[in-house]
């Protein structure tokens, strides 16, 4: 099992040449196979999956060995961190993550920590360190955290919501209390990504889910500077090796330029925006990862394959674009259409690159 | 209660001079207003309420008895239509609105046809005469509809939906299904509105409230295209006055440009906009209709005072800009909230103004 080498994706994020561009899928490794979910049956639960550097690993190369993907990325979950912290992270039946211990008031804010990397999310940086060996160089493999407000978001609300009338009414009426939540994940979001890179991911994203829900302004104020504190921290070589950052912010195409100006190497882009436009604005400056609808893929093969090409001509020649889709990949996905998405991305896309 | 005629909205609608900004808030009329669920109640259920052009009468009254809200809108819901069509409207106790004969195949697409107003929709018109003669000229009436994509939305899926799987996969696979079900509520929302102006309606507002879960091109096919067909065939006036249209896409922020190129008169835009990018953007074209986070509305009056100084700021100097949330107001809003939010405005906005 020790392939050649490719870094296609550690170049196209650092907008190096490539031959063709790299395509991973966010949530990659997940329900819409079956051979996840019967090794998350033997875990017991996902909690006890993410858990478990042997589960975690193994899930992490699942969708290796069905499709030709030019990145892993760590099995893993952005709730780790609170639940590190000591909020109590539940799964209810069909209804997402909970927290026993939401964070509302000054109280349970003084209490707050950022955990050990080495001590409460030992488990990950495990991971990490055996999904590389077990990689043996096959592919990159990208880390990642929350960011310090989507986490925000689930320790004051509790739990998913479609409002976040908790936490907004948190920023609104008592914003240094917010604030005070959001220094704390930052200190935490970067000892852990720190240890990520350390025990061997060799990129790391942040996911700002919820960024998208804020106002122009308490976005850059809430969301976008504790990214940028955390950019500014993070080590940026390991082994000799530069370790690309990645920020999606789910909704952000519109301040696309402020994160681009964030300290990042690409911005992750939903399917609401366009990628030429996006390339226009910001591409002198970052990458671009995205941004095909996950809807697609309940399509066919063909309608598939149309929308790929649609995408790649979007960003049109040249490097500097990584392939994903605008968000995670629901559970409703036929595998054999991910199969041809990733075929359509490999055969199509070389025409877009010069030939080395 | 013969109220001199106010009509600032209609002016900032067409980007003509006014003294101060107007305000109205979208989804005014309801649950956060103790009087509503009074009525409501009494109705016997929100279905009954929107089908009593009497109960809507009152209920869309009811806010301009406590605020001084610059406009009236028609109390109804943008189901009505497919209700009309047969599709079975029903709301399940806290799940929103649901159809009995969801529309997903080539013989219920078959099916379909634009409700005569006069006919199925008849107790919306009424609603409209017997509203403007209740408001006696006091502030003007907005007249609304849904947009075709967002009314496809909900007839495909059979209600709300997270993740629009059911219409997108026909979007993605049988995309001419699609466009036959958006031509049909197209011609239903104009033969609508266009009856809602004859009857009195003296603005008419699109919600496209599920438009920006399309991807950048799609949107511009299966949502924008719909909403210019229908704007080009609307009455442009009745009784020698203009009648203007707003067009609201949440989400549609990065969009504006094509937005404001529809036909509308005024664009809404949810609180993720920035309103002095827009006005740069848009402003030469069109008026801009926002975009405060309704969540500030959760916070103090201190806050809101503070929050809509900053939405007035960001539109700046002139004229073209009427106030409202980025979207519909929260079921928990407090009343007093909204006093602060409208006395605010009214307090502020006249040193943006020009002295007539």
């Amino acid at each position: 099992m020790n392939h050649a080498k490719n870094d296609t994706l550690i170049r196209a994020l650092l907008r190096q040449p490539t031959p063709y561009t790299p395509v991973w899928l966010m949530r990659q490794a997940g329900r819409y196979l079956a051979e996840y979910n019967e090794t998350r049956k033997r875990a017991g639960s996902f909690l006890a999956l993410c858990k478990s550097p042997a589960f975690a690993t193994e899930v992490t190369l699942q969708p290796l060995d069905r499709f030709a993907l030019d990145a892993a990325i760590l099995f893993s979950d952005i709730l780790t961190i609170p639940d590190a912290m000591g909020l109590g992270l539940y799964f209810a039946d069909g209804e997402g993550p909970r927290f026993e211990r939401p964070v509302r008031d000054a109280a349970s804010v003084a209490k707050l920590f950022a955990p050990d990397p080495h001590a409460e999310l030992r488990y990950v940086i495990d991971a990490v360190a055996e999904i590389r060996r077990a990689l043996a160089g096959r592919v990159p493999l990208i880390g990642f955290a929350g960011s310090p407000y989507t986490l925000a978001c689930y320790m004051v609300e509790g739990g998913a919501s479609d409002d976040f009338r908790t936490v907004k009414t948190m920023l609104y009426r008592e914003p240094a209390l917010l604030h005070r939540i959001l220094e704390v994940n930052a200190q935490a979001v970067t000892a852990y990504l720190n240890a990520q890179i350390a025990a061997g991911a060799q990129a790391v994203m942040l996911f700002d889910t919820w960024g998208g829900s804020l106002s122009h302004d308490a976005y850059r104020e809430f969301s976008l500077a504790y990214i940028e504190r955390i950019l500014g921290e993070l080590d940026r070589e390991h082994g000799g090796e530069r370790v690309p950052r990645i920020v999606f912010t789910k909704g952000g195409g519109m301040w696309l330029e402020a994160i681009a100006g964030c300290g990042c190497d690409c911005v992750g882009l939903d399917w609401t925006a366009s990628l030429a436009d996006a390339r226009r604005r910001v591409a002198d400056r970052v990458s671009l990862q995205g941004n095909l609808d996950p809807a697609v893929l309940f399509s066919t093969p063909q309608a598939i394959r149309d929308e790929t090409a649609k995408v790649l001509a979007s960003f049109g020649a040249g490097d500097g674009h990584v392939f994903n889709l605008g968000h995670g990949i629901s559970q409703f996905t036929p595998p054999d259409h991910v199969a041809a998405l990733v075929d359509a991305v490999h055969e199509l896309s070389p025409a877009y690159h010069r030939r080395a």
